[in-house]
Protein backbone atom coordinates (compact mmCIF):
# COMPACT_ATOMS: atom_id res chain seq x y z
CA UNK A 1 0.00 0.00 0.00
CA UNK A 2 1.48 3.42 -0.56
CA UNK A 3 1.50 6.46 1.88
CA UNK A 4 0.58 10.28 0.91
CA UNK A 5 2.10 12.84 3.04
CA UNK A 6 1.44 16.47 3.26
CA UNK A 7 3.47 18.44 4.82
CA UNK A 8 6.18 20.99 4.31
CA UNK A 9 9.62 21.16 2.34
CA UNK A 10 11.86 23.56 4.15
CA UNK A 11 15.83 24.92 3.97
CA UNK A 12 17.12 24.61 7.20
CA UNK A 13 20.12 25.83 9.08
CA UNK A 14 21.04 24.50 12.03
CA UNK A 15 23.34 24.88 14.56
CA UNK A 16 24.06 22.12 17.78
CA UNK A 17 27.24 21.76 20.03
CA UNK A 18 28.65 19.52 17.18
CA UNK A 19 28.72 21.78 14.69
CA UNK A 20 26.58 23.30 12.29
CA UNK A 21 24.46 22.91 8.42
CA UNK A 22 23.36 25.75 6.77
CA UNK A 23 20.71 25.71 4.18
CA UNK A 24 20.47 22.00 4.04
CA UNK A 25 17.25 20.14 2.67
CA UNK A 26 14.72 19.96 5.51
CA UNK A 27 10.68 19.92 6.41
CA UNK A 28 8.13 17.74 7.98
CA UNK A 29 7.15 16.35 4.63
CA UNK A 30 10.74 15.31 3.74
CA UNK A 31 11.59 13.45 6.82
CA UNK A 32 9.02 11.79 7.00
CA UNK A 33 9.09 10.54 3.21
CA UNK A 34 12.37 9.88 4.14
CA UNK A 35 11.73 7.07 6.34
CA UNK A 36 8.41 5.92 5.27
CA UNK A 37 10.20 5.06 1.87
CA UNK A 38 12.03 2.13 3.37
CA UNK A 39 9.04 0.34 3.81
CA UNK A 40 6.82 1.80 0.78
CA UNK A 41 6.15 3.90 -1.58
CA UNK A 42 5.56 7.31 -0.76
CA UNK A 43 3.67 10.35 -2.46
CA UNK A 44 4.49 13.73 -1.26
CA UNK A 45 2.14 16.81 -1.51
CA UNK A 46 3.87 20.22 -0.35
CA UNK A 47 4.91 23.71 -1.71
CA UNK A 48 8.41 25.16 -2.39
CA UNK A 49 9.55 28.87 -4.01
CA UNK A 50 11.60 29.02 -6.97
CA UNK A 51 14.94 29.06 -5.14
CA UNK A 52 14.62 25.49 -4.67
CA UNK A 53 17.90 23.84 -5.17
CA UNK A 54 17.37 21.53 -8.73
CA UNK A 55 19.66 18.69 -6.05
CA UNK A 56 17.26 18.69 -3.52
CA UNK A 57 14.66 18.00 -5.71
CA UNK A 58 16.73 15.51 -7.64
CA UNK A 59 17.74 13.68 -4.60
CA UNK A 60 14.13 13.33 -3.50
CA UNK A 61 13.54 11.74 -6.54
CA UNK A 62 16.55 9.51 -6.82
CA UNK A 63 14.97 8.14 -3.81
CA UNK A 64 11.73 7.01 -5.26
CA UNK A 65 9.25 9.95 -3.84
CA UNK A 66 6.83 10.95 -6.25
CA UNK A 67 6.68 14.69 -6.01
CA UNK A 68 3.88 14.59 -8.42
CA UNK A 69 2.09 16.83 -5.54
CA UNK A 70 5.05 18.95 -5.05
CA UNK A 71 4.12 22.45 -6.30
CA UNK A 72 6.70 25.50 -7.21
CA UNK A 73 4.93 28.83 -6.71
CA UNK A 74 6.44 31.28 -9.28
CA UNK A 75 8.48 34.14 -7.86
CA UNK A 76 7.91 32.59 -4.37
CA UNK A 77 10.78 31.30 -2.14
CA UNK A 78 11.05 28.32 0.03
CA UNK A 79 10.39 27.91 3.59
CA UNK A 80 13.04 28.50 6.05
CA UNK A 81 14.02 27.70 9.60
CA UNK A 82 17.25 28.65 11.45
CA UNK A 83 17.57 26.99 14.49
CA UNK A 84 20.17 26.10 17.63
CA UNK A 85 20.30 23.62 19.55
CA UNK A 86 21.20 24.08 23.39
CA UNK A 87 23.97 21.56 24.89
CA UNK A 88 20.92 19.73 25.85
CA UNK A 89 19.30 19.02 22.76
CA UNK A 90 16.20 18.82 23.46
CA UNK A 91 16.02 22.07 24.04
CA UNK A 92 16.27 24.88 21.13
CA UNK A 93 15.68 28.45 20.03
CA UNK A 94 14.28 29.07 16.60
CA UNK A 95 16.58 32.49 15.15
CA UNK A 96 15.03 32.81 11.83
CA UNK A 97 11.39 31.61 10.06
CA UNK A 98 10.66 32.97 6.57
CA UNK A 99 7.72 31.09 6.03
CA UNK A 100 7.70 32.37 2.46
CA UNK A 101 5.12 29.98 0.00
CA UNK A 102 4.02 28.21 2.89
CA UNK A 103 2.35 31.33 4.63
CA UNK A 104 -1.02 31.00 2.86
CA UNK A 105 -1.00 27.44 1.13
CA UNK A 106 -4.18 25.45 0.19
CA UNK A 107 -2.92 21.86 -0.79
CA UNK A 108 -4.64 21.23 -3.66
CA UNK A 109 -4.11 17.14 -3.86
CA UNK A 110 -3.94 15.74 -7.63
CA UNK A 111 -7.26 13.70 -8.26
CA UNK A 112 -5.13 10.11 -8.33
CA UNK A 113 -3.59 10.72 -4.95
CA UNK A 114 -7.03 10.96 -3.40
CA UNK A 115 -7.33 7.36 -3.40
CA UNK A 116 -3.82 6.08 -1.70
CA UNK A 117 -5.06 4.44 1.35
CA UNK A 118 -2.34 5.94 4.01
CA UNK A 119 -2.23 9.46 5.02
CA UNK A 120 -0.28 11.36 6.82
CA UNK A 121 -0.99 14.75 7.77
CA UNK A 122 2.08 16.84 9.15
CA UNK A 123 2.29 19.41 11.86
CA UNK A 124 0.12 22.20 10.21
CA UNK A 125 -3.09 24.05 11.15
CA UNK A 126 -6.12 21.79 11.69
CA UNK A 127 -7.91 23.85 9.00
CA UNK A 128 -5.60 23.05 6.53
CA UNK A 129 -5.71 19.34 7.87
CA UNK A 130 -9.89 19.18 7.23
CA UNK A 131 -9.26 20.24 4.07
CA UNK A 132 -6.95 18.29 2.67
CA UNK A 133 -9.33 14.97 4.37
CA UNK A 134 -12.20 16.84 2.12
CA UNK A 135 -10.14 15.80 -1.46
CA UNK A 136 -9.56 12.09 0.02
CA UNK A 137 -12.00 9.58 -0.84
CA UNK A 138 -11.70 6.87 1.63
CA UNK A 139 -8.61 6.74 3.54
CA UNK A 140 -7.96 3.56 5.26
CA UNK A 141 -5.70 4.88 7.88
CA UNK A 142 -5.29 9.00 8.76
CA UNK A 143 -2.29 10.00 11.25
CA UNK A 144 -2.43 13.68 12.01
CA UNK A 145 0.57 15.67 13.96
CA UNK A 146 0.03 18.50 15.67
CA UNK A 147 1.98 21.59 17.81
CA UNK A 148 0.82 24.12 21.03
CA UNK A 149 1.00 26.96 18.50
CA UNK A 150 -2.30 24.97 17.16
CA UNK A 151 -3.94 23.34 20.12
CA UNK A 152 -3.67 27.42 21.73
CA UNK A 153 -4.76 28.82 18.60
CA UNK A 154 -7.36 27.13 16.93
CA UNK A 155 -8.66 24.10 19.43
CA UNK A 156 -12.18 24.67 18.57
CA UNK A 157 -10.94 23.58 14.59
CA UNK A 158 -8.49 20.50 16.04
CA UNK A 159 -11.35 19.48 18.20
CA UNK A 160 -13.35 18.83 14.90
CA UNK A 161 -10.50 17.26 13.07
CA UNK A 162 -9.88 14.59 15.93
CA UNK A 163 -12.95 12.42 15.73
CA UNK A 164 -11.84 12.09 11.63
CA UNK A 165 -8.15 10.53 12.63
CA UNK A 166 -6.96 7.02 13.24
CA UNK A 167 -3.88 7.62 15.12
CA UNK A 168 -3.17 11.22 16.36
CA UNK A 169 0.96 11.76 17.25
CA UNK A 170 1.90 14.65 19.77
CA UNK A 171 4.51 15.31 22.30
CA UNK A 172 4.23 14.91 26.11
CA UNK A 173 4.06 18.62 26.18
CA UNK A 174 1.65 19.04 23.91
CA UNK A 175 -0.66 16.08 25.54
CA UNK A 176 -0.83 17.54 28.93
CA UNK A 177 -1.61 21.02 26.81
CA UNK A 178 -4.13 19.46 25.05
CA UNK A 179 -5.81 17.55 27.76
CA UNK A 180 -5.08 19.99 30.71
CA UNK A 181 -3.84 17.21 32.90
CA UNK A 182 -0.12 17.03 33.51
CA UNK A 183 -0.04 12.88 34.33
CA UNK A 184 1.00 11.81 31.06
CA UNK A 185 -1.10 8.59 30.92
CA UNK A 186 -4.09 10.29 32.19
CA UNK A 187 -3.39 12.62 29.18
CA UNK A 188 -2.73 10.74 26.58
CA UNK A 189 -6.26 8.64 27.37
CA UNK A 190 -8.39 12.11 27.78
CA UNK A 191 -6.68 13.20 24.06
CA UNK A 192 -7.85 9.43 23.06
CA UNK A 193 -11.59 10.24 24.41
CA UNK A 194 -11.58 13.29 21.81
CA UNK A 195 -11.54 11.65 19.07
CA UNK A 196 -8.32 9.73 17.52
CA UNK A 197 -8.79 5.72 17.34
CA UNK A 198 -5.12 5.63 18.70
CA UNK A 199 -2.52 8.58 20.45
CA UNK A 200 0.95 8.12 20.30
CA UNK A 201 2.66 10.40 22.71
CA UNK A 202 6.06 11.25 22.29
CA UNK A 203 9.07 11.83 24.74
CA UNK A 204 12.02 12.43 22.78
CA UNK A 205 15.06 10.20 23.93
CA UNK A 206 13.13 8.99 26.78
CA UNK A 207 10.44 7.11 24.22
CA UNK A 208 6.81 7.15 23.56
CA UNK A 209 3.53 5.75 24.77
CA UNK A 210 0.64 4.27 22.67
CA UNK A 211 -2.88 4.82 24.15
CA UNK A 212 -5.21 2.62 22.21
CA UNK A 213 -8.35 0.05 22.35
CA UNK A 214 -5.67 -2.87 23.55
CA UNK A 215 -4.84 -0.85 26.42
CA UNK A 216 -1.15 1.39 27.36
CA UNK A 217 1.87 0.49 25.17
CA UNK A 218 5.12 1.73 26.53
CA UNK A 219 8.51 1.94 24.47
CA UNK A 220 11.29 3.15 25.93
CA UNK A 221 13.78 5.42 23.69
CA UNK A 222 16.41 3.42 21.60
CA UNK A 223 19.58 4.77 22.76
CA UNK A 224 22.00 5.76 20.77
CA UNK A 225 25.16 7.56 21.79
CA UNK A 226 25.75 9.72 18.81
CA UNK A 227 23.23 12.62 19.20
CA UNK A 228 24.62 14.99 16.41
CA UNK A 229 21.03 17.06 15.10
CA UNK A 230 17.83 16.48 16.32
CA UNK A 231 15.70 17.84 13.72
CA UNK A 232 13.11 15.69 12.01
CA UNK A 233 13.78 13.07 14.65
CA UNK A 234 9.66 13.74 14.88
CA UNK A 235 8.80 13.28 11.64
CA UNK A 236 11.32 10.31 10.61
CA UNK A 237 9.35 8.28 13.74
CA UNK A 238 5.98 9.27 12.30
CA UNK A 239 7.52 8.30 8.71
CA UNK A 240 8.67 5.03 10.08
CA UNK A 241 5.07 4.44 11.60
CA UNK A 242 2.58 4.80 9.19
CA UNK A 243 5.44 3.44 6.09
CA UNK A 244 5.73 0.15 7.72
CA UNK A 245 2.07 0.34 8.97
CA UNK A 246 1.12 0.57 4.88
CA UNK A 247 4.00 -2.40 4.77
CA UNK A 248 2.08 -4.55 7.16
CA UNK A 249 -1.43 -6.46 6.31
CA UNK A 250 -1.35 -8.36 9.64
CA UNK A 251 -3.43 -8.03 12.31
CA UNK A 252 -3.60 -5.32 15.19
CA UNK A 253 -2.47 -4.84 17.98
CA UNK A 254 0.73 -6.35 17.64
CA UNK A 255 0.99 -4.40 13.75
CA UNK A 256 0.91 -1.20 15.15
CA UNK A 257 3.09 -1.68 17.99
CA UNK A 258 6.15 -2.74 15.67
CA UNK A 259 5.25 0.01 13.42
CA UNK A 260 6.28 2.13 16.52
CA UNK A 261 9.21 0.60 17.02
CA UNK A 262 10.30 1.21 13.53
CA UNK A 263 9.30 4.97 13.82
CA UNK A 264 11.44 5.36 17.11
CA UNK A 265 14.58 3.45 14.86
CA UNK A 266 13.97 5.63 12.17
CA UNK A 267 14.04 8.53 14.86
CA UNK A 268 17.21 7.32 16.51
CA UNK A 269 18.54 7.29 13.17
CA UNK A 270 17.78 10.82 12.03
CA UNK A 271 19.35 12.34 15.15
CA UNK A 272 23.01 10.69 14.40
CA UNK A 273 23.80 12.71 11.44
CA UNK A 274 23.16 16.52 10.60
CA UNK A 275 19.64 17.35 8.51
CA UNK A 276 18.41 14.25 6.36
CA UNK A 277 23.04 12.72 6.16
CA UNK A 278 22.28 9.55 8.24
CA UNK A 279 18.99 8.50 6.98
CA UNK A 280 20.87 8.51 3.58
CA UNK A 281 23.20 6.60 4.79
CA UNK A 282 21.00 3.76 6.48
CA UNK A 283 19.35 0.72 4.62
CA UNK A 284 16.84 -1.53 5.54
CA UNK A 285 18.66 -3.98 6.72
CA UNK A 286 20.40 -1.82 9.39
CA UNK A 287 16.17 -0.97 10.35
CA UNK A 288 15.76 -4.53 10.67
CA UNK A 289 19.15 -5.25 12.74
CA UNK A 290 18.29 -2.23 15.02
CA UNK A 291 14.74 -3.71 15.63
CA UNK A 292 16.06 -7.14 17.10
CA UNK A 293 19.12 -5.14 19.02
CA UNK A 294 15.61 -3.25 20.34
CA UNK A 295 13.80 -6.12 21.58
CA UNK A 296 16.82 -7.77 23.48
CA UNK A 297 17.63 -4.66 24.81
CA UNK A 298 13.87 -4.33 26.24
CA UNK A 299 13.49 -8.28 27.35
CA UNK A 300 13.09 -9.03 30.61
CA UNK B 1 19.40 -15.51 51.26
CA UNK B 2 19.10 -12.18 53.40
CA UNK B 3 20.02 -8.59 53.24
CA UNK B 4 21.34 -6.08 54.28
CA UNK B 5 21.15 -2.25 54.45
CA UNK B 6 23.02 0.48 55.90
CA UNK B 7 21.06 3.71 55.95
CA UNK B 8 19.03 6.67 57.43
CA UNK B 9 15.92 6.30 59.21
CA UNK B 10 13.95 9.36 59.09
CA UNK B 11 11.05 11.13 60.56
CA UNK B 12 9.46 13.56 57.10
CA UNK B 13 7.29 15.95 56.36
CA UNK B 14 6.34 15.97 53.06
CA UNK B 15 4.06 18.50 50.66
CA UNK B 16 3.08 17.76 47.23
CA UNK B 17 0.24 19.19 45.21
CA UNK B 18 -1.93 16.24 46.26
CA UNK B 19 -1.91 17.06 50.14
CA UNK B 20 0.78 16.49 52.58
CA UNK B 21 1.91 14.57 55.66
CA UNK B 22 3.54 15.25 59.05
CA UNK B 23 6.44 13.31 60.61
CA UNK B 24 6.13 10.18 58.79
CA UNK B 25 8.43 7.36 58.98
CA UNK B 26 10.77 7.68 56.52
CA UNK B 27 14.44 7.15 55.24
CA UNK B 28 16.78 5.23 52.95
CA UNK B 29 16.94 2.44 54.62
CA UNK B 30 12.95 2.39 56.01
CA UNK B 31 11.65 1.97 52.06
CA UNK B 32 14.48 -0.07 50.82
CA UNK B 33 13.67 -2.60 54.06
CA UNK B 34 9.46 -2.76 53.26
CA UNK B 35 10.37 -3.07 49.26
CA UNK B 36 13.15 -5.90 49.87
CA UNK B 37 10.97 -7.43 52.60
CA UNK B 38 8.49 -8.96 49.81
CA UNK B 39 11.02 -11.32 48.37
CA UNK B 40 13.57 -11.76 51.45
CA UNK B 41 14.49 -11.22 55.07
CA UNK B 42 16.20 -8.03 55.58
CA UNK B 43 18.51 -6.26 58.34
CA UNK B 44 18.69 -3.11 58.96
CA UNK B 45 21.41 -1.20 60.59
CA UNK B 46 21.17 2.86 61.07
CA UNK B 47 20.47 5.41 63.92
CA UNK B 48 17.27 7.01 65.46
CA UNK B 49 17.23 9.61 68.22
CA UNK B 50 15.22 8.87 71.56
CA UNK B 51 11.60 10.91 70.16
CA UNK B 52 11.65 7.91 67.62
CA UNK B 53 7.91 7.04 67.80
CA UNK B 54 7.25 3.26 69.24
CA UNK B 55 4.50 2.77 67.01
CA UNK B 56 7.35 3.17 63.64
CA UNK B 57 9.16 0.38 65.54
CA UNK B 58 6.68 -1.42 66.22
CA UNK B 59 5.79 -1.13 62.38
CA UNK B 60 9.35 -2.33 60.77
CA UNK B 61 9.31 -4.99 63.57
CA UNK B 62 5.34 -6.34 62.57
CA UNK B 63 7.01 -6.42 59.70
CA UNK B 64 9.79 -8.32 59.90
CA UNK B 65 12.55 -6.40 59.80
CA UNK B 66 15.63 -7.59 61.67
CA UNK B 67 16.36 -4.12 63.60
CA UNK B 68 19.40 -5.36 65.69
CA UNK B 69 21.68 -3.09 64.04
CA UNK B 70 19.46 0.19 64.87
CA UNK B 71 20.79 2.17 67.20
CA UNK B 72 19.45 4.66 69.63
CA UNK B 73 21.65 7.82 70.39
CA UNK B 74 20.56 8.20 74.16
CA UNK B 75 19.62 12.35 74.40
CA UNK B 76 19.84 12.38 70.48
CA UNK B 77 16.85 13.40 67.95
CA UNK B 78 16.07 11.29 64.85
CA UNK B 79 16.96 12.77 61.26
CA UNK B 80 14.31 15.06 59.84
CA UNK B 81 13.68 16.17 56.63
CA UNK B 82 10.87 18.47 55.36
CA UNK B 83 10.14 19.03 51.66
CA UNK B 84 8.37 20.22 49.03
CA UNK B 85 6.96 18.92 45.80
CA UNK B 86 6.56 21.17 42.56
CA UNK B 87 3.62 20.85 40.54
CA UNK B 88 5.51 18.85 38.39
CA UNK B 89 7.09 16.41 41.18
CA UNK B 90 10.26 15.21 39.17
CA UNK B 91 11.30 18.99 41.76
CA UNK B 92 11.19 19.15 44.83
CA UNK B 93 12.14 21.95 47.35
CA UNK B 94 13.93 21.07 50.60
CA UNK B 95 12.40 23.10 53.57
CA UNK B 96 14.33 21.97 56.43
CA UNK B 97 16.74 19.32 57.63
CA UNK B 98 17.64 18.34 60.55
CA UNK B 99 20.90 15.42 60.33
CA UNK B 100 20.72 15.79 64.24
CA UNK B 101 22.07 11.86 64.90
CA UNK B 102 23.02 10.75 61.60
CA UNK B 103 25.58 13.81 61.63
CA UNK B 104 28.19 12.13 62.99
CA UNK B 105 27.01 8.26 62.87
CA UNK B 106 29.79 5.70 62.27
CA UNK B 107 28.37 2.14 61.91
CA UNK B 108 29.39 -0.62 63.61
CA UNK B 109 27.89 -3.69 62.37
CA UNK B 110 26.68 -6.34 64.85
CA UNK B 111 29.01 -9.47 64.65
CA UNK B 112 26.42 -11.72 62.98
CA UNK B 113 25.56 -9.07 60.34
CA UNK B 114 28.88 -9.27 58.97
CA UNK B 115 28.38 -12.51 56.77
CA UNK B 116 24.99 -11.34 55.39
CA UNK B 117 25.88 -12.24 51.59
CA UNK B 118 23.50 -9.63 50.26
CA UNK B 119 24.66 -5.61 51.10
CA UNK B 120 23.03 -2.24 50.17
CA UNK B 121 24.82 0.89 50.88
CA UNK B 122 22.11 3.78 51.40
CA UNK B 123 22.66 7.48 49.87
CA UNK B 124 25.68 8.38 52.43
CA UNK B 125 29.16 9.50 52.56
CA UNK B 126 31.58 7.34 50.21
CA UNK B 127 33.83 7.06 53.28
CA UNK B 128 30.83 5.69 55.44
CA UNK B 129 30.26 2.89 52.92
CA UNK B 130 33.68 2.22 52.80
CA UNK B 131 33.75 1.71 56.49
CA UNK B 132 30.52 -0.89 56.26
CA UNK B 133 32.70 -2.63 53.72
CA UNK B 134 35.64 -3.01 56.27
CA UNK B 135 33.86 -5.40 57.96
CA UNK B 136 31.80 -7.58 55.89
CA UNK B 137 33.56 -10.58 55.66
CA UNK B 138 32.80 -11.51 52.03
CA UNK B 139 29.66 -10.00 50.54
CA UNK B 140 27.92 -11.98 47.88
CA UNK B 141 26.73 -8.92 45.91
CA UNK B 142 26.93 -5.27 46.80
CA UNK B 143 25.20 -2.11 45.92
CA UNK B 144 25.37 1.57 46.50
CA UNK B 145 23.84 4.74 45.65
CA UNK B 146 25.07 7.87 45.93
CA UNK B 147 24.18 11.56 45.12
CA UNK B 148 25.77 14.84 43.73
CA UNK B 149 26.60 16.00 46.69
CA UNK B 150 28.95 13.15 47.27
CA UNK B 151 30.45 13.81 43.86
CA UNK B 152 31.39 16.76 44.43
CA UNK B 153 32.76 16.95 47.27
CA UNK B 154 34.51 13.19 48.06
CA UNK B 155 34.87 12.40 44.21
CA UNK B 156 38.46 10.90 45.25
CA UNK B 157 37.18 8.65 48.27
CA UNK B 158 33.89 7.45 46.00
CA UNK B 159 36.88 6.43 43.41
CA UNK B 160 38.18 4.16 45.61
CA UNK B 161 34.58 2.77 46.44
CA UNK B 162 33.62 2.05 43.00
CA UNK B 163 35.98 -0.66 42.24
CA UNK B 164 34.63 -2.58 45.14
CA UNK B 165 30.52 -2.39 44.66
CA UNK B 166 28.85 -4.94 42.21
CA UNK B 167 26.40 -2.15 41.30
CA UNK B 168 25.98 1.04 41.57
CA UNK B 169 22.60 2.95 41.11
CA UNK B 170 23.00 6.50 40.66
CA UNK B 171 20.37 9.18 38.42
CA UNK B 172 20.44 10.64 35.26
CA UNK B 173 22.06 13.65 36.74
CA UNK B 174 24.33 12.17 38.83
CA UNK B 175 26.08 9.88 35.88
CA UNK B 176 26.04 12.96 33.90
CA UNK B 177 28.19 14.86 36.76
CA UNK B 178 30.14 11.72 37.82
CA UNK B 179 31.10 10.54 34.05
CA UNK B 180 31.30 14.22 32.62
CA UNK B 181 29.45 13.40 29.69
CA UNK B 182 25.82 14.40 28.82
CA UNK B 183 24.88 11.37 27.13
CA UNK B 184 23.36 9.05 29.23
CA UNK B 185 24.51 5.89 27.18
CA UNK B 186 27.76 6.92 27.06
CA UNK B 187 27.96 7.89 30.69
CA UNK B 188 26.53 4.66 31.99
CA UNK B 189 29.73 3.44 30.20
CA UNK B 190 32.26 5.26 31.56
CA UNK B 191 31.04 4.71 35.48
CA UNK B 192 31.08 1.36 34.84
CA UNK B 193 34.77 1.75 33.84
CA UNK B 194 35.15 3.37 36.80
CA UNK B 195 34.84 0.12 38.66
CA UNK B 196 31.12 -1.40 39.33
CA UNK B 197 30.59 -4.60 37.29
CA UNK B 198 27.05 -3.16 36.68
CA UNK B 199 25.44 0.62 36.73
CA UNK B 200 22.12 1.45 36.87
CA UNK B 201 20.81 4.94 35.64
CA UNK B 202 17.58 5.93 36.71
CA UNK B 203 15.76 8.52 34.99
CA UNK B 204 12.30 8.77 36.92
CA UNK B 205 9.06 8.14 35.16
CA UNK B 206 11.12 7.60 32.35
CA UNK B 207 12.70 4.25 33.68
CA UNK B 208 16.54 3.15 33.85
CA UNK B 209 19.03 1.94 32.17
CA UNK B 210 21.23 -1.20 32.99
CA UNK B 211 24.89 -0.81 32.11
CA UNK B 212 26.45 -4.84 32.41
CA UNK B 213 28.64 -7.53 30.94
CA UNK B 214 25.47 -8.09 28.99
CA UNK B 215 25.40 -4.36 27.45
CA UNK B 216 22.76 -2.05 27.52
CA UNK B 217 19.15 -3.05 29.24
CA UNK B 218 16.69 -0.29 29.10
CA UNK B 219 13.36 -0.04 30.78
CA UNK B 220 10.40 1.96 30.36
CA UNK B 221 8.92 3.70 33.77
CA UNK B 222 5.95 1.57 34.46
CA UNK B 223 3.28 4.21 33.76
CA UNK B 224 1.46 5.10 36.82
CA UNK B 225 -1.96 7.44 36.83
CA UNK B 226 -1.60 8.62 40.38
CA UNK B 227 1.62 9.92 41.47
CA UNK B 228 0.78 11.04 44.76
CA UNK B 229 4.44 11.62 46.30
CA UNK B 230 7.20 10.72 44.91
CA UNK B 231 9.39 10.46 48.29
CA UNK B 232 11.50 6.81 48.64
CA UNK B 233 10.62 5.60 45.36
CA UNK B 234 14.67 5.38 44.55
CA UNK B 235 15.03 3.60 47.80
CA UNK B 236 12.52 1.47 47.50
CA UNK B 237 13.57 0.72 43.61
CA UNK B 238 16.63 -0.15 44.87
CA UNK B 239 15.07 -2.33 47.27
CA UNK B 240 12.92 -4.23 44.95
CA UNK B 241 15.92 -4.66 42.73
CA UNK B 242 18.25 -6.27 45.75
CA UNK B 243 15.68 -8.15 47.55
CA UNK B 244 14.89 -9.76 44.25
CA UNK B 245 18.00 -10.72 43.71
CA UNK B 246 18.58 -12.24 46.72
CA UNK B 247 15.63 -14.48 46.35
CA UNK B 248 16.15 -15.38 42.68
CA UNK B 249 19.54 -17.88 42.32
CA UNK B 250 19.28 -18.18 38.41
CA UNK B 251 21.79 -17.00 36.20
CA UNK B 252 22.60 -13.78 34.82
CA UNK B 253 21.50 -11.64 32.90
CA UNK B 254 17.68 -12.69 33.21
CA UNK B 255 17.55 -12.56 36.56
CA UNK B 256 19.78 -8.85 36.92
CA UNK B 257 17.09 -7.55 34.16
CA UNK B 258 13.82 -9.04 36.20
CA UNK B 259 15.69 -7.46 39.35
CA UNK B 260 15.65 -3.94 37.91
CA UNK B 261 12.05 -4.51 36.72
CA UNK B 262 11.10 -5.83 40.28
CA UNK B 263 12.24 -2.72 41.16
CA UNK B 264 10.84 -0.47 39.04
CA UNK B 265 7.41 -1.70 40.61
CA UNK B 266 8.07 -1.14 43.69
CA UNK B 267 8.97 2.38 42.77
CA UNK B 268 5.76 2.83 40.71
CA UNK B 269 3.79 1.41 44.05
CA UNK B 270 5.92 3.85 46.42
CA UNK B 271 4.49 6.95 44.48
CA UNK B 272 1.02 6.23 44.87
CA UNK B 273 0.76 7.11 48.35
CA UNK B 274 2.30 9.32 50.96
CA UNK B 275 5.23 8.03 53.05
CA UNK B 276 4.88 4.17 53.00
CA UNK B 277 1.38 4.11 52.59
CA UNK B 278 0.97 2.01 49.62
CA UNK B 279 3.36 -0.03 50.20
CA UNK B 280 1.78 -0.96 53.46
CA UNK B 281 -1.40 -1.96 51.30
CA UNK B 282 0.72 -4.07 48.66
CA UNK B 283 1.37 -7.80 48.71
CA UNK B 284 3.72 -9.87 46.80
CA UNK B 285 0.87 -10.68 44.27
CA UNK B 286 0.12 -7.44 43.37
CA UNK B 287 3.72 -7.20 42.44
CA UNK B 288 3.43 -10.26 40.27
CA UNK B 289 0.73 -8.88 38.38
CA UNK B 290 2.23 -5.78 37.55
CA UNK B 291 5.27 -7.38 36.61
CA UNK B 292 3.01 -9.45 34.16
CA UNK B 293 0.98 -6.59 33.08
CA UNK B 294 4.71 -4.54 32.35
CA UNK B 295 5.73 -6.93 30.55
CA UNK B 296 2.72 -7.29 27.97
CA UNK B 297 2.71 -3.42 28.15
CA UNK B 298 6.61 -3.45 26.18
CA UNK B 299 6.24 -6.31 24.35
CA UNK B 300 5.75 -5.88 20.55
Amino acid sequence: MSVLVVGTVAIDSIETPHGSAERVLGGSAVYFAWAASFFTRVSLVGVIGEDFPTEYRKLLEDRGIDLGGLTTRPGGKTFYWKGRYHEDMNHRDTLEVQLNVIADYDPVLPSHYRKIPYLFLGNSSPVLHLRVLEQMERPQLVLADTMNFWIESQRPDLLRLLPRLDGLVLNDEEARLLSQDDNLIRAGKKVRAMGPKFVIVKKGEHGSFLFSQDGVFVLPGYPTEDVIDPTGAGDSYAGGILGYLASDASPPPGRLRRAIAYGSILGSLTVEGFGLDRLRRTSRTEIDQRLEAYRRMIDF
